[in-house]
């Protein structure tokens, strides 16, 4: 599929989804919008990803199978001032898919214009409705099961699931995501925005996952979200984690990162206890260890970034990489 | 206000709700409707707790204000033989309160009663619109805050929070019950169905019902829910600890119960273990502690009881007692 991603005025630093999908998606990407960089290319700005052309509207924007909202205000709403592209992508026939909150099946227009041009509107964080309790039957599964845990949201585990399962696809492993939020949903074209179910329901939608998918691969690489300490979120992270069962843990976190984001006064924990943490609230449900970690240097100077991944991997006491940086080796080795 | 309670072929074993009510509310029930013990009393049945006849149908029940649900059949649907019961309620005028999953406001016929009759549906596992993520605050709080935690569901957390709450009064404390459950709610006549909330908004929603009440009260005591080691509820529990920031615990566990309810291939932890988990969980957002242990001995003898508590205590390594049979003395002190 073609597509276009809407991110104006974020591209690309408040653009995590749209900086996702670039990366990667394997569809291709014909345009980024964002008004504030008409002209450039996605290259100008971001290194290693697909490369687009940065246009001003939909008008700018060449034939398309689906346009992504790519970005999300504080609060999740509709921006009006996108409303133009959405509809000039409608009018198209493409579909539009979208993370907000706010679901675009409920806006009449909208969904009056998806109508009348026979194309879908994808709100990916709308649950379906008939999610249940979970079992407790993952650990039983066929295939090795590996859960991204981590010290905080946003240090790397959409991204480090993403590259383990490029690489482990590179060595001819049977391998696939189990996307459990917004934008690892989008790159993959299905999977449930757990942090969008009913709380009863968490752990049973990832167990959902992982039972539809055991038979098609060896190996399943789950998307892990938030921390089990962390202020707001620890409910999401505690519903993947048994509800996963995972054979194994891969623990992630930033360099230089030491209080919770947005949370400044919540400092966070030593990762090597944080990792035993992780280890001993799964045991009593199913037993597993964090085999190896992944440090987001992208701060950091290459020197830096060795530097700061050899004192993570020994605080973790365990192999540990920037799996974008320098590769997912040691990670899949320790599997 | 006058209370009567449909607990139809379940009462009083499988109802719950009806029991809850029956024991801690401040209501007056009236009657108890289940066609199956129509003729006996309450007390037939259960002691301490409020008297009310038991009887078939509507048309046996005397003046009310409020019609409860007080059962539940597995999935939370809507009995059908339980209609007439409900409209004959609401043609009298009376308020109909319910905590199953089928909401009766979205019933076309119901709602359509209520409206004439001008009263009030109550769908109490209905969260409102408006949750939010926690923003972390409720460590700042006056108030000081007791969480009960436990091994499974259905150990007695909710029994053992009502519990404390009317004996902390005794003492002439200033003390509140937070709700988190549907009985809890009706109970209290406020309150947040935590298991239905959006996972995201867990911690948050827990974290604004403290924030209500705080002023008002020197103690509060959250109903807990589920346990951080439940295969399926985990992350309820898990959102309700970090949301609820607690000074102190108390761990609750049922007598003789060696595995998870319902999911009985998962064997339940040690008791001590357990509780140094939930302390090492809590421990990065809000340091706090288990001061004391509640038993359910409600399958045991007198004497069998005291010393499964002693056992239960040793273990702990905290006070113990039986919150129902022995009363709360041990906890408050501990406190």
């Amino acid at each position: 599929m073609r597509l276009a991603i809407l991110a104006h005025e974020k591209f690309p630093d408040r653009a995590k989804t749209a900086v996702g999908l670039l990366r990667y998606t394997d569809h291709e990407v014909v345009a980024v919008l964002d008004r504030d960089h008409a002209g450039d290319r996605v290259r100008d700005h971001i290194e290693d990803v697909q490369d687009a052309p940065v246009v001003a509207g939909i008008d700018d924007v060449p034939d398309i199978d689906a346009f992504v909202v790519g970005i999300a205000p504080i609060g999740g709403g509709f921006d009006e001032t996108w409303r133009d592209d959405v509809t000039g992508a409608l009018e198209r026939g493409a579909e539009v898919w979208s993370g907000l909150h706010y679901h675009l099946a409920d806006d009449e227009a909208f969904a009056a214009l998806a109508d009348e041009h026979d194309t879908r509107l994808w709100d990916v964080r709308d649950p379906p409705e008939d999610l249940t309790v979970a079992e407790g039957v993952a650990r039983d599964l066929d295939a090795t099961v590996v859960t991204t845990v981590g010290s905080d949201c946003s240090t790397g585990k959409m991204t480090a699931t993403c590259e383990l399962v490029e690489a482990a696809r590179e060595r001819g492993w049977s391998a696939g995501v189990v996307p459990t939020g917004q934008t690892g949903i989008m790159i993959e074209g299905w999977g449930l925005p757990i942090d969008r179910t009913i709380s009863d329901f968490t752990a049973g939608a990832v167990e959902r996952m992982l039972v539809e998918r055991a038979e098609e691969y060896d190996y399943l690489f789950v998307e892990g979200q938030g921390a089990i300490t962390h202020p707001a979120y620890s409910a999401v992270t505690c519903g993947i984690l048994h509800g996963s069962m995972p054979d194994a843990l891969v623990y992630c976190h930033e360099a230089g990162r030491e209080a919770v984001h947005g949370y400044e006064s919540f400092s966070l924990p030593d990762v090597g206890a944080h990792a035993s943490l992780y280890e001993n609230l799964a045991e009593p449900v199913s037993p597993t260890s964090v085999v190896a970690g992944s440090l987001n240097t992208s701060k950091l100077s290459e020197e830096d970034a060795r530097k700061a991944v050899d004192e993570f991997g020994e605080a973790l006491d365990e192999p540990a990489t920037d799996a974008v940086r320098f590769g997912c080796e040691e990670i899949l080795d320790a599997l």
